[in-house]
């Protein structure tokens, strides 16, 4: 298992009129908690795409338990549970300063070709600084 | 059931460096599509809000098939599969001009008194206007 | 002059906290505004970027004057009050059904060329459809 | 005056399909620049809207002079010129890691009562703190 931390705060423009976080706005913290988590790998998504790599969602799934405010700190724990074959899954977990589990979430991504847009296997990059992780 | 058809037009803003709808999008996509099948069975969620009921999400699933993008005039279709017991789940499929099928979304949305937070069974407004819908 | 209206419904994840449309979408209400205005006149914004033009936006002011709701649906009249040179500018009022005037924006884009990111003229498309409004 | 320093970085999400920030979001990021203002002057907005005050927007200027880019780390420079009297102007510049100037923004906000929405003078807090700064 890999498994990363990063901390966000809650912007008042991704609050409603709920005085809570938007439940649309959770996708970008998950993108969030998986861009960090590409990075303390060892590379970065951008370097991914400028490689030719992109990575689309081909799904995700959300359990909200608790809402969000405006101007909380947010920890997000994302995980990568197993080495990726044809897709890669990140499991983010979003929690108050006081541990508060608020949002549970999995997003599931493709590997494609930019020159084709066809699906390809993981770079080999990644599988290397990932398989360390999964003994 | 309970099935309506809406229609929007992907906004520039939406898109993201990959030339597609950004996927953190579709969550305001469904709330489109659920906001105008409440107004279509003939309430709208803003008197639901205003008669003290708060509807926030608990959950929700996406998968996504291919993508959306700019200037693309989006079909929603949007079904209440089951009468809402103490929760209610939207599907809402959405495709292009063409009938491809480019996103599935599933929400489910608890029923809250504003006053005081606390869950609270659909409002009986609600089940009379779907009754008919599940004879 | 070139004018144009056309009408967008509030989402509910625009609105923020204070339970009005948060400030910063509105530069996405002008956006649609001004895609209009150029499918009006008779071409597509798609259409100019696939020709090889990009329109980025140089500057912006938005006078806020009354709040827009979730649900509302307002009303957005985009004018061209110049013949482009080497920059176009949009201005967009926002209006309620009612007719109060919530906000004025104006946006002033540039044309720039996708293959070397160049200024460049108006492409003549655009100015022939435009010259016969501003005799 | 009182100027003060925040970083962020650029989410996926907030780049459009011309692969830079699209022009809406820097909206957010003034408002990001201007909460973290307020907070390394003593106080938080939170505390300000829980005390009954709100801060709609009144106005906002922008330039965009270069793009910003997914993943950019942006340095947000907040500045308030003048103590405010009915309103309160804060202006941001933000700059990538290499100082180039990318975006400059000014938004003037009031302040109003929550419970009448009546406008009324800057909370003495917020002038206590500020005075200092404008000797």
């Amino acid at each position: 298992m890999f498994a990363t931390e990063t901390r966000i705060r809650v912007r008042y423009g991704e609050t409603d009129q709920m005085g809570v976080v938007y439940y649309g706005h959770y996708a970008q913290y998950f993108e969030v908690g998986r861009t960090e988590a590409i990075r303390q790998l060892g590379l970065t998504y951008r370097e991914l795409e400028e490689s030719g790599i992109l990575m689309p969602v081909v799904s995700m799934e959300v359990n909200y338990h608790q809402p969000a405010r405006y101007d909380d700190e947010l920890i997000l724990r994302t995980r990568i549970l197993e080495l990726p074959r044809t897709m890669i899954t990140f499991s983010t977990d979003i929690y108050k300063q006081d541990e508060t589990h608020l949002t549970a979430g999995s997003v599931t991504l493709a590997f494609i070709r930019k020159e084709n847009g066809k699906p390809c296997r993981p770079p080999e990059k990644i599988l290397d600084l990932l398989r360390p992780h999964f003994l």
